[in-house]
């Protein structure tokens, strides 16, 4: 008999793996500090849990899908002496770091721990398209791939157990900075009476369209090759950024998010690098402050 | 016969729109201020004329594209008298105002004034995707179409001559913060060793899956319905962003771009606005400071 997979967080993410999970079939117990959520797993099949540690008393693998990090912490610590031994697959939104203090946490008490990182919403778990990255030891990846391809397309991404929420993070980033600015474009033609959905639909193919300058960019970046040629400089970039910061400003548009671009770029110049490429600004943002 | 075509301004864009409209049989009239740029055209069958009164000389549309504002003022001033009647087409890098500003001038010498702003590098002109946007008069974009269209997909926005700059430069601040956002990812991945080129292969379909959000984050901003349901509330957007911050200053990486949004996010939450959907960034950004 399969060992029975436990849930721990039946949040609207964990609750979709759990979901998924029994949607194939497989045997599981879930548990919530809430439990009103776990019914409507119950009647899908999920053994319900009262207590955490009647919900890890199996031998299977336990994944756990909590609010935050310091969640985490306080559902698994009472009952770390009961899981020597276990391997433990870590949902949870955490930082690079955290998931590092985890997988410490976890060496300490015999636990096997493989971090994942969530690149989609809870709707499309078990989706094509989905993509969850993993770090942590190789062979628990492998171990438990079959029931991790069921949530969606599983990378493993190394050893390191904080390189998956590392990856997710940095592309995170792209997404975040990628919305605020549309949203600021979407500003600046809105004080002109242009609605932001005829913009968007303008803006959504041109951005898909420049998300092909990136592997480019990147190989720039790892040559750190910015005297190539065909690169657009500094200079060129300082005097559109320039425009674009002014245009704003006239537009009434808040240039908090663009000025700093434009900021970077000059330093990059007052540096002596202006006739180098526009890549180069990754060597600025390398530079804590 | 056909009227010639003026182009005033060969630079890598003049060049490339003199290139396609010579390539396509029409006669053309070039002037650059360094003449050796108008050699190569020569070649191509454009006539070369050695000042600005001579390439202006016969009753065609007069396409101008130079360096910049000030260039596109230094070169048209002095052969205003002889405009008067003509058709200006200006693809040079402006501002919304400065476009408006050149279409008062234009109005004020008896110029007709058509603004144009190409979405695309002088490699892609008059191939499939390259998007330029026109605005000014309609009758102008009209008569002027089968020219227009040898250059890229026309576009015309309005009669607002600033307006196809005004899209054209959102458009770019979206684009330049989402490369930013890509190195700044790029920066924190490549802490840990991982190559900007891998970290490419997996942001670039992420981000361009998700500019697939954009039209229906747009929707939000046009309805203003900030408090439907199915939205990410700032308050979930504070501590994805909280966590990236931390992140990124835990692998050394600068947040000077990154901050500004988790700041804007912040004072959304602190006027009240926590549990409303994420779009409400564009609120904030409407304040000019």
């Amino acid at each position: 008999m399969t060992s029975r997979t436990t849930f721990l967080g039946l949040g609207a993410m964990g609750s979709a793996l759990a979901a998924a999970t029994l949607d194939a079939g497989r045997p599981s117990v879930v548990w919530n500090r809430t439990p009103s959520r776990a019914r409507t797993l119950g009647e899908r099949g999920a053994t319900v849990a009262e207590t955490v540690e009647e919900a890890i008393s199996g031998d299977g693998v336990i994944v756990v899908c909590l609010f935050d990090h310091q969640s985490v912490r306080a559902v698994v610590d009472p009952v770390a002496a009961n899981l020597a031994g276990r391997t433990m697959i870590n949902l949870t939104t955490t930082t690079p770091n955290q998931a590092r203090g985890l997988a410490t946490w976890a060496a300490k008490h015999g636990v096997t721990y493989l971090d994942g990182a969530i690149m989609a919403v809870p709707a499309t778990i078990g989706r094509p398209g989905t993509a969850i990255f993993y770090s942590g030891p190789e062979a628990a990846f492998d171990k438990n791939r079959e029931l991790l391809d069921l949530w969606g397309q599983s990378d493993y991404l190394g050893i390191d157990p904080g390189i998956a929420s590392l990856c997710d993070m940095a592309m995170l980033v792209g997404m975040y900075t990628m919305f605020t600015g549309f949203l600021h474009g979407a500003a600046m033609v809105g004080a002109e009476g242009v609605s932001a959905v005829e913009f968007a639909r303008r803006q959504a193919p041109f951005l898909a369209a420049m998300t092909g300058q990136l592997v480019g960019l990147a190989a720039t970046v790892d040559a750190k090759d910015y005297a190539g040629v065909g690169q657009q400089s500094l200079e060129f970039t300082e005097v559109a950024l320039d425009s674009l910061v002014t245009a704003s400003l006239d537009q009434g548009v808040s240039v908090e998010v663009l000025r700093p671009v434009l900021d970077i770029v000059r330093r990059q110049i007052a540096a002596g690098y202006g006739r180098q490429g526009t890549a180069r600004i990754v060597e600025e943002l390398r530079k804590s402050r």
